[in-house]
């Protein structure tokens, strides 16, 4: 196979601002909020349909042969390459008028994804990383990202998104000691998290049962960014799980022990 | 007494700008982080100290015989007029690299906040209230702050900064109660949250144990947004002390019955 490194990263940008035209316009409105569940409550707003619609255009129109993964259409075509998508990742934080959310876009060579993008337009920041790095662009500016190079665990700044998706005894604890090991943590950023472990401000992220399409575009922003990521296994994490990425391969190796002690 | 609300309001506006060009360029480095308690982690950045400094030196300006509370340089001054200041509010997510921190100005006479700003200078926006109104302000335009209106506990998108503030079983009950009684809640905004109460996308946000420069900005800009916000026994929070804020005066009073049966 050639890949044609330039053309994806243009797809992922050009796919980004075609979602930023659906979402932009839907973010703190009333508009558009409905259930996907009867029980329990996961909103899907209209932007995170409209907003995969446009994705999947662009990409079609550049990749056509390739396979698609999306949130809210599901999977099409068939192909060592895909496309995999979240259009609005952090919905509750889109509802709620937080600015954390994310639009994800991930491309995957044989299930490891190896460039990717996530975008927070309200902000006007985009992740950007493919097989030649990782880099931030906001107001027409562009650095690399680089994590913060920890490896003690005792020092980490760990993310997830709330406690409560460690929802049984022996998820919690495992929480429970991470939280004990480390320095300082937060919740509520959803792919935020991970970005910002990429641009070197948290050093571990961790969250349980993660769908393909959370975590793919991510997957390159960290590695290029010099972090490490994987399933609780140890293995790729491009098609979801319960994953943890940290700054550096030893601190992840660090974490991934305490999960798998408690 | 007479209040030059156009001053008072000149003097919030500069104070923010003073505060921004301290706090911005220290944002996502690596600098200036310590800690404020041996134990546990509180931590202080450079941007917090001198940012009230900045802070201050406009206020003093303005209003020289005003008395001045900060979170960083305590209290000076003796008058019916109060200023309360937290510079950095969210230092968690400042030194995360969270966009959702704010710089807190708040101005009170005789202990009620009657005019008070939150400003986050990284998304540039700043939430503002005098006793004319409360307005939105980006990227050049302004826009009045509305509450949701919204009266009922079920439909109620709820904020708290972490669980873990609710840190004894008796308080984590009083969590649990509200948790169950509404439709969502988020984690990780501290002031944030109550700036979107006031932008009419979340309908409470509760907290245990806040000192007055936590709360005394946003009090008069929940109010002017239509909100209704009270120490849980339903006094007057601009002091402090456990408090929570309501999309209405109606919800504010059924998340108080609530709060108080657990």
């Amino acid at each position: 196979m050639t890949l044609d490194i330039a053309k994806i990263q243009t797809t992922l940008l050009a796919a980004a601002d075609a979602a930023a035209a659906v979402t932009l316009p839907l973010f703190r409105t009333d508009l558009g909020i409905d259930n996907k569940l009867a029980a329990g409550f996961d909103p899907v707003t209209e932007a995170d349909r409209s907003a995969e619609t446009a994705i999947r255009a662009v990409i079609a129109q550049a990749f056509p042969d390739h396979a698609i993964i999306g949130e809210e259409w599901g999977s099409s075509g068939e192909s060592e390459f895909t496309w995999i998508i979240d259009p609005v990742d952090g919905t509750r934080a889109f509802i709620t008028g937080a600015p954390v959310w994310g639009t994800l876009i991930g491309f995957a060579h044989n299930g490891v994804a190896i460039a990717g993008l996530m975008s927070q337009p309200f902000i006007g920041e985009t992740f950007l990383a493919t097989p030649g790095g990782a880099t931030y662009r906001r107001n027409g500016q562009t650095q690399p990202l680089r994590a913060s190079g920890l490896t003690e665990l005792a020092s980490a700044r760990v993310f997830t998104t709330t406690p409560s998706l460690f929802n049984s005894p022996e998820l919690l604890a495992k929480w429970q000691a991470l939280e004990a090991a480390t320095r300082l943590q937060r919740f509520g950023l959803d792919c935020y998290g991970y970005a910002l472990l990429a641009a070197g401000h948290a050093d571990i992220v961790i969250e349980p049962s993660l769908n393909t399409y959370d975590i793919a575009a991510l997957v390159p922003i960290i590695r290029q960014a010099g972090g490490a990521i994987a399933c609780w296994d140890g293995s790729e994490p491009t098609g979801g799980g319960n994953v943890v990425a940290a700054a550096t391969p030893e601190l992840l190796e660090k974490a991934l022990a305490l999960v798998n002690a408690n």
